[in-house]
């Protein structure tokens, strides 16, 4: 047989953009490697400039960015260390982006608007994407908009884990703060015993002219402590509505859970503010000291990220890691 | 200048499948202009062929089938008419289906499962569809599936105007038969002067151990009639169970009105024997005598399809049908 | 180095369409591995849902599907099954399909046809599908209807061997139904020795003017043994008459062989009613009980199969299955 | 309405290589539009130059070329001129190529050969071109080779005016010298009035060891006027081989006609000294002077190529100039 | 003849990021067609929403944004600009952008760095641009990173003129900065009656052991009034450093003229301080009131934009707008 | 767990197309495995066939081809190697072009040229390659017109190690011929002690109207013995002329140095003619017996060829072999 031949080995290595080193660092640390050390920096006129310090020749990389605030930063410097791993000959891209930026402009709600989120998995398949890995999708058909394999890691069992810990002992009821929302709501119910829904409806209210729109409770929510529930809390608006309105119809507590602490102003204001016990997320994204407050209880989603990467790199199971939802 | 000048003219032709010619020749005649004859047929095999018996050479295509059963068999015939389109020389094709095939699987709902979806997508674009115009999506997500312009017709104005006609003077209330879709009961409300919302939670009932799922109404439907929507009645199951248990938490009445009337057995059966008054449904697809009863009503969704090819071939709005919606 | 090191497995992994069951298991026995557990049914509507009940994860993957009535089925099944395997993170997808379907749909015969057979190929690269396995292509060049590797195995040697044990004493020669496959009778020819080659030309007869087509044999075949060998038999309409006016010109017998059974309507009843001593075909495509008959001599294919598959996961060489031929 | 509002024009521009000048010249003058000035050289290194003298933006651009010796020099001049007309702005490239190179290479005969007919292929859609216009290709398939409208012209009807003229009142025999291609000898007597079919078949002959090959004459040619067809001469080998092969069958005499006549050395000492009546070509490719001999007659191509430029560009039908045949 | 006709129109609209209003003013004044009114902002967390106000549909989209600090931001509207364009059925859809973001990243310096030029044009394409106009490219190749068609405008005349007015009495000499644009230099020499050339060549100081870089005029540019020339002046450090070698090299002058003033932190500084006459720039870039000093001249580039535009439109000629050049 | 576990073995095969068989011999040699046996040749009419005599399914294939004259007949065998490999099965496909054809054609220098080296880098992807090396680039911009991993070797070390030898002891400075390349020079003096740079501008003399251009020096060379490079050698005429001009300023001496030696007619003969006193140049392209002559000093390029083929095929970095630089 003519040529040179040689066992294949295959080498993990993991990148990050600066967008949130500390789950990065987190995640390196469970999986027993260094973030390959990396050059990135802005120039002058905001131009962003990247280089790998250690050969990535051959590797299956696994690069992870937060798509946090300044989010058409992080996102441009995501896809341009994808194009420089192509370059650079990786041979296989994994990009982990555990809160997908634009998820929400999923679809157009009226015409003449673009789909970005579409367009941002687009954008990295042509940087050099073979697969993304995120957490808890705006809607599960953003996989679809990925052409490849979409590893959709589920924080679910993580909070509902806690909130079992915390409030097990009373009598719950689950509610979505949307009506669009409420098939989520289920899976929580089904992983807390089954509690009942409810969610909130905005409607027209013909009463007061002067108030177009009132949060009308559906569903049982009295003398229950609600778990007010959704994938993320970003200007906080429409969830401590929801938490003022489930008080005002008799429910005996509110706690907030979600997965993606966005936290734009005045989130934490208001959130600080609301009648809510207690308001538990994960660290998606990253939440600096100040924005962190005693109500807030943050849990960490490293160890789920890096779980699905050491699954992916040895062909071993992410769905099994969610008994085969996906 | 060098070379022969013309003036561009474009010709729009209307071409069809063979699974639901009545719908194509409403269409044709609101359009003014006939279906382009077109031989099909299939071989002993089972292969379909197909050959158009006019020129096409430049003309603006738009290529009707409805996705019905045998769905596999009309999805394949649709393919093969736009690869036949393109290789003759359509200067443009768009791809007219009504009901998108397989647009339930737009998401793995465990692991390991196709998103068929939006392969139907990419097999459209592949044979060389350049856009798609269809009706009531079954997540507006779908849009984004597809790489390049998507119109999204909606059926809401003409049912509700149909039960604004039929329903208007009394209490009405909207009710979604899933947790999953009362986003679009909300639309609904909308149109029909706010009418309240509920919806139809199935849970896991802890005091029959033999009877595992509960259908349980979430919302204010006492003394109200109960317009059920949905985007689609496939087997009527769920739909004809929401019915009864709207009935049973005490609703005046309970009318059911959705976009496609897929129809499958024993669908029939169920809606006759149902407690429902009436059942609404537009011709997206066809729906032969034998499936025809005294309570369904079938509006015609002709006028809408014509009057988007129309705005799409003339360069017109059609977003505007929609209010600015899409 | 920095990473995580870890010698690379491959796994082959064997999957099967609902199609034609028995040649997958015997591929699969042949092979040593059992056909991954699948989930596959068709919904109310007839939309096809596939599941796979093990990590498919890495692995190298051939996929086999026979693309045998109802067609279009079984194809969007095949292409369905592919899209799975590509979004749950198949290393490698390799399409099994022993009866390329819509091969004879290879060319336009006249203007504004489809090419339906590259719209095929394109599909499945489209799906996912990373290369191809089939058996005896209608024509060869649909190799180049596909953007990557086309492994063409050839039953010519499994017919042949047949033919030589049970005609190998007589005088035998060879004849193409049709003029357009003469080519493939020389091959044939070629290992039976130099035989003889002749075929059927069909033309207008002047003679009769009601009948406008007659079959004249054009070679020599008389006191011959005739071998009477084509692809495939679709509903046995050509090689029956070939088989008759063999007989006419005073062929010693008739044997039809050919590699794809088809044998639509009313193919058996032909066949059995026809002169042919013996008819050989192989199980590309399944036959069921009824459609065997004692004249009807079914050769198994699996073994081919299987080795391509073989040497497609080992790297070894298809080629040298078939002395160089492709 | 926003915007600047305008008629839209469309300006048919020719552009020519340089392989064949007479060709397009005859081209030019019957569309009555003058080739396009070009720009064209080689740097000392043979690469080559290409530019456009006048602007071609907007243009509906037809670029002829002529795939002849030396071969891949044309072919790269074809392609730089695409890839110019793309990057200058054209509105849509059709490349009209009389003969398409490589197109006998359009199936691998064994294992680990190109299949060059479709790089050929795909390397014109890579450098721009939307559509393909060629004469008479090798095989039919080559129409699936390109993902886009490949309009296929035919000089049968050329080629079989010209015979029924000065052979029409003889008995006729049409025969193929190769049994791959006896088809199209099946079209060519369905033009001349059903004519009777042989074709020459190569075989290893048992009684003279040392001399493996022989044509053997399929079919009966006693007292009848051979025409010898087929779609290209290139060194003619074959066919005066078969022409010598008729006579010592009886045939009367011997014409042969084909469509590309590529006459590499020695073709045109073999055809001079050849029993053959008359050579009846087309001049697809160029033939230069010193190639030109008493027997051969060259038919224009020409007025077909311009008539099938006129078509594309007006929106006509080119499909009707075969009667429906593609 | 089936089908409706009708004539084509095609109507030119210009569209606006928000990053140089001004700019997109004057060039919709000199076509005399306004901006087409979009709904453009920013969610909470830093997500770009846009809308456009009227329909699109069918038009020639023209769509301009300066990519200017924070340009990622631009940058990323101006890919969710082309997105809703394309998915609202624009017909052609043309991004102007004066200045390339990221163009100075058009190579690997070393290895493992991205090629964020190349990047940046994939992800037009993939967003849906058709065809690119921008100016004075930092490197012609460039137009090659784009597949399809980039009108490169020039500044060059703009620049020279106003040169030729305020300086042409002078003795001339024209100056690069840096070893590597000496060749547009010579372009300006060329246009400027063949003034000579010199540049700064960057070398390590063999004398002084501390300071490792040496300013050395290469060129004799005693006595002569030196216009340094310059793509775009982004810090301004090299070539303020260089007007000062000049001056020490018995320069009698120097004017700094550049095409894009990028200005970022301390230019303005450098430039207000540094000893030359005058700094020339045009306004590919916006320049806020606090930017400006006294002997800053900008130049606008909107009458060459909008002259490029409709040129495009028009099927005119770009090329010859600058004599040929490209 | 289900399937056939199999370690992956990796195989390093190298081919050599025909042009430059020597350089492969000695790269083959290097790597210590021979080349892999091919057929090669061409058809009457100039058609190039090629195919393998090996396996090759599953091979890391580096396929070497010089782009020397006649440089479209070796750029299509290149393709067509290409294609080969790719149907075959080939793993991964490296194209390994020491000089990149078409390279000079990296832009539009005016209005509707193409961008050949574009088209090349495109083809070559189309056909099939996942990758290129190629030795000093002609402008380091072309890595981005790859889609893929470009391994840019420089043989800048392996020239000035011999100069650093032979002319180490004098004075030097470093010379570039043309404006555009002084860059190039730049990273020479860089490695040759920090030695001053000079250019020759080519300008329009106004003295002597019939005489268009002079080359004038720009920088110090008097005195000095200078070093003349370029990447690549053509005619000559330029590096003659501009070495006749450094000795006209003074001079000590002139030493021509490049890497590519195309050696296109005259250039020999200029060489030889003219007063430099040696020629350097490396044998990424061919220089046969009779181009040779005394001064001409031939270094090989294999070693560092055979060293990236090995480091490509390992795993290991290529950049490291020019100390980051790429």
């Amino acid at each position: 047989m003519i040529g040179i031949q040689k066992t294949t080995e295959k080498n993990l290595m993991v990148f990050s953009g600066r967008a949130h080193p500390s789950l990065a660092a987190e995640v390196s640390e469970i999986l027993g490697t260094p973030i390959v050390p990396t050059a990135a920096y802005e120039f002058a006129n905001g131009e962003i400039y990247v280089r790998y310090e250690e050969s990535v020749r051959g590797c299956d990389a696994f690069v992870l960015q937060s798509h946090t605030a300044p989010i058409n930063e992080w996102i441009m410097e995501h896809l341009i260390m994808v194009d420089a791993l192509k370059r650079a000959s990786a041979k296989r891209i994994t990009v982990v982006m555990p809160f997908w930026g634009y998820s929400r402009q999923d679809k157009k709600h009226r015409g003449r608007e673009p789909i970005s989120a579409r367009l941002v998995a687009d954008m990295f398949k042509t940087a050099g994407a073979d697969r993304i890995i995120a957490v808890d999708l705006h809607a599960d058909q953003l996989q679809g908009f990925f052409d490849g394999p979409v590893d959709h890691l589920m924080a679910l069992p993580v909070l509902t884990d806690y909130i079992k810990g915390a409030y097990g002992g009373q009598q719950l009821a689950i509610v979505s703060p949307d009506a669009g929302r409420i098939k989520v709501a289920e899976r929580w119910s089904a992983r807390l015993g089954g509690a009942p829904l409810a969610f909130i409806h905005k409607s027209r209210r013909t009463d007061r002219p002067n108030e177009t729109v009132a949060n009308r409770v559906v569903g049982e929510v009295k003398g229950r402590m609600c778990i007010l529930t959704d994938d993320m809390i970003d200007t906080g608006g429409t969830i401590v509505k929801a938490a003022e309105a489930l008080l005002e119809d008799g429910a005996a507590g509110v706690v907030i859970a979600a997965t993606h602490a966005i936290l734009s102003d005045p989130a934490v204001d208001r959130l600080k503010n609301s009648p809510a016990i207690e308001i538990i997320v994960t660290d998606t994204l990253p939440i600096p000291p100040e924005k962190r407050f005693d109500k807030l209880t943050v849990l960490s989603i490293a160890p789920l990220v890096a779980r699905a990467i050491r699954e992916v790199f040895e062909d071993g199971s992410v769905t099994s890691m969610f008994d085969g939802h996906a």
